[in-house]
């Protein structure tokens, strides 16, 4: 096991109707709030009533910044920025997914700069010294953003997706109500359920390994578990159990407890799914799992054909008899005939992406590695190679 | 899954030598402490010259705790508040086991009290409200104190070993350095061991399964690494890699994570053991390792066998085509000539504990069970039935 640091001291109130004390847990965080939120279906299912109440019955007021997109933009941070130093807001309130809540965290410490503009900290050229306190209430589970320090951020001037983080902008609080998910709709469900297991296989694919069993074992629980659960989501949107197994997994899945101890370990299906979808502005999730199967792939062709096999034994029970090879195509093809049996693609052609836009988005892969780190492995043609291979699969 | 709140706000550094960095890290949070050693392991095998060098290094004048035996006494916390209010010590560092570490959170807890005692805390008659930060550098791999809000300690004037718990008393850092356990003898690296499977085992069966995958896949994973490290730390002491992972194994086993979320649930097997080395002063990993196995068979004939079956193949891949009575007793079985092989004690009699003193044990478990909680089906025929159940096992 490499050293490693650990430190996640967000607080998480996780059950059934706990949405409604929102506003008791935001009061003895601060008085006034700048409330994030997404394109607007929290307003259709009752959820921002259900909060805004929760504030004004405690007291807390607030100033809402709406209109969130997927892959969020740099402009609405900024917006939300003005908007916390107009009104000297003492917290940043999200309400929603992935996307609000990374807002709200680069709203949280973008209001605190003194000088300089907070994409420089997505940049790497300015550090992140503070944050006003951040309260997350997920409406989907994905990302983990409601208990991590990290967020991820579009520039729309020159369509650079880019990750940052900091311990300042861990939240304080997260809310986890999985009855918040039953409206999610099954592409989205799925679309998360992909995202949180993308979080989990890219440090098992990428770390000290095979000093890692701590590690490995409870990556293939949450693996299990987040594919037992995403199924039952989809037979059953209401289902409270499943709702909430997908929710805690997620959640788990990038809290860094699969992360520590795992030594120096990158995000390329994540960094090349960024580009893609600032590129193509396909949902994070979709980008993911169209990459998945063909970076696997290429991963047990120039990496490691055990590990992917020791994946295949530790989530599906293979059985290890067969040689690492035919257990590396057999874990592959499960996981690609998963991805298609809950709708995700399992390649670009589903995606509508071109063969010929491979370059570009290599190009784009490229800038972003520069700024965020990825292992030297990852050249421009190795990025083409890679997407060449997720261009269409036959599974 | 039942709702719950999770807050773990210790902050681990982990890896070789990072003993080394106590000092730096002490500084951070005070420039006095109370420093808290056991009966001079730690004097002989060097460490804890290398952690008052840091202290003087870093400007931290410190008093020392020392002689803190197993099973720890009250006695000696109250020393330890006194020193720390005649010195106005600011915080309270443990350099030990789970002993050290436990009485340096009552002393921590118990320094800051305006009236009362802190041994009223342990029985349930006041809160604490506040605590003196304390660090941790654990030197074993077992209680997993270095990452939550207990402590154990036992009253020597009524032998009641109680536990109490706050969010106080959660260590700000913990530093884990799995050399430091590279001259634990191997019975107390097998106790160890047990200790922290006993902790993942006792939410697992009593909780609100089968609603909890993630919990459940957790609990597997821990308990498979934890076997696989022990039994490798016993082959060869000085294993980093075997070393690391029971430490790390061993703090995530009792840190709230496989916890969170199983619902209500007690702590039968700690209780009784706790009557046990309260009353016969056995090693706590020794008595657990002694009760498990018929604790289990008991749990396998009055609660579920299926719960037990399922624990078997999960942990040890059994095939599930048995009957859950068929599994249940080869889990019971395995686990025992587990116990067996690493040199535990798998019966009462191998700890020389006469049957006729099952009824005096099972009455000073009542008395704490009435104290600390306890499910209403341990009457103390119950728990004298459980004790006959230890007393001699063939396996």
């Amino acid at each position: 096991m490499d050293n490693f640091e650990f430190h996640n001291p967000v607080k998480i109130i996780f059950g059934r109707r706990k949405v409604a004390e929102a506003g008791v847990h935001v009061s003895r965080v601060a008085r006034t709030v700048l409330l994030c939120t997404g394109m607007g279906s929290v307003k259709k299912n009752g959820i921002f009533d259900t909060v805004v109440q929760g504030l004004d019955r405690n007291g807390v007021s607030w100033v809402e910044l709406e209109g969130i997109q997927s892959n969020p933009l740099l402009s609405k941070v900024r917006e939300g920025i003005e908007i916390v130093r107009r009104e000297g807001l003492e917290a940043v309130m999200a309400v929603g997914g992935g996307s609000v809540m990374d807002t709200a965290k680069a709203v949280a410490a973008g209001s605190l700069m003194e000088r300089g503009d907070i994409w420089d900290c997505f940049l790497g050229k300015e550090e992140i010294k503070d944050a006003l306190p951040v309260v997350t209430v997920p409406t989907l589970a994905a990302s983990g953003s409601e208990m991590n320090g990290f967020m991820v951020i579009t520039n729309e001037k020159n369509m650079l997706k880019l990750a940052a983080g900091s311990p300042h902008v861990y939240p304080v609080i997260s809310i986890l109500d999985p009855e918040l998910t039953y409206t999610v709709p099954a592409n989205y469900t799925a679309y998360g359920g992909v995202d949180a297991i993308c979080h989990l296989l890219e440090p098992f694919f990428n770390g000290s390994w095979p000093d890692t069993p701590i590690q490995d074992g409870i990556t293939y629980g949450l693996v299990k578990a987040i594919i037992q659960s995403t199924d039952a989501c989809l037979k059953s949107s209401q289902s409270y159990t499943a709702r909430a197994n997908l929710m805690w997994g997620a959640t788990l899945a990038l809290n860094g407890l699969t992360k520590a101890g795992v030594g120096q370990h990158f995000f390329p299906v994540h960094l090349i799914e960024h580009s893609l979808s600032a590129l193509y502005h396909v949902p994070h999730g979709a980008g993911l799992s169209a990459l998945l199967p063909g970076w696997m792939e290429w991963y047990a062709d120039s990496g490691s054909r055990e590990r992917i096999a020791e994946f295949g034994c530790g989530v599906y029970g293979l059985d290890k008899g067969g040689t690492d090879a035919e257990l590396a195509v057999r874990t592959i093809l499960i996981f690609s005939r998963w991805l298609k049996s809950i709708g995700c693609p399992w390649d670009l052609a589903h995606l509508s992406i071109p063969v010929s836009a491979h370059a570009d988005i290599a190009e784009n892969a490229m800038v972003q590695g520069a700024i965020w780190g990825i292992d030297q492995d990852y050249t421009k043609e190795v990025i083409v190679n890679i997407l060449d291979r997720c261009a269409r699969r036959d599974i």
